[in-house]
């Protein structure tokens, strides 16, 4: 039974499940920032995924850097599985302006969030869904109490 | 014509090439640093490799993942496609452990590289080759000027 680290869940919105993964907005209103969490128990690293897996998340990976730049507009695409702090496996999408606060440094440890006003979270996660209920149709939103 | 980018050459060295990518040690002994560069000319995104490109990256990720956890002992991979700086598409595989310089940051930014010395990097060289000419056939090193 899959289950969102901790630390994941208390720093992101889950908006919902593509066939391999769920997909997490992270809560920083500096950086349009979505995570995947392949839905696997103690996998920590990207090469421990089998084959398929691995394929199947190349394509959502696509997906969700499609969407960075369709829906935000992002000038460069950083990709990232680092896992340092959290043993999950997740990969990290940001989309990087020259104008956002870390450029051209990566965002990580470089400032602390800051978290969406509950107006703010809701455009921006309207605008994802928006996208992924065109793109994607085997996304389906989670209902989280 | 593959041409790598003059920052790649200035700050690793180049071992040889994949089928896909050529390989690059960045020359920083703080920690075992390998870089996969698909032999493209203008590709800045992950996304924009066809499909058995992405395959092919793929493979040769899981195959420098396992010689950082076989033949460097890392205790975590960090694996990122950035790009702000170098807009060439290159793939970092860094082997992290508890004990190195930025644990449990990201390595980017956080301390300045330290060369190796040479006897230090024809020792790291040699193990990787070792490791290469037992499970990458394809692997050729190149002769470089």
């Amino acid at each position: 039974m899959f289950s969102l680290h901790p630390q994941l869940e208390q720093d992101c919105f889950q908006l919902g499940d593509l066939p391999l993964c769920r997909l997490l907005l992270m809560n920083d209103r500096q950086y349009p920032w979505l995570i995947l969490v392949p839905r696997k128990t103690d996998t920590r690293e990207l090469l421990e995924l089998d084959e398929n897996d691995q394929k199947q998340l190349m394509q959502e990976s696509n997906l969700i850097g499609q969407l960075l730049l369709e829906v935000f507009f992002a000038e460069k695409l950083n990709v990232a599985a680092l896992g340092n702090m959290v043993p999950q496996l997740h990969l990290h999408h940001i989309a990087r302006f020259h104008h956002d606060p870390a450029w051209p440094a990566p965002v990580w440890g470089k400032h602390p969030a800051l978290c969406y006003s509950e107006k703010e979270s809701d455009e921006v996660k309207a605008k994802i869904l928006d996208f992924l209920a065109k793109k994607a149709p085997a996304f389906t939103a989670v209902q989280l109490s």
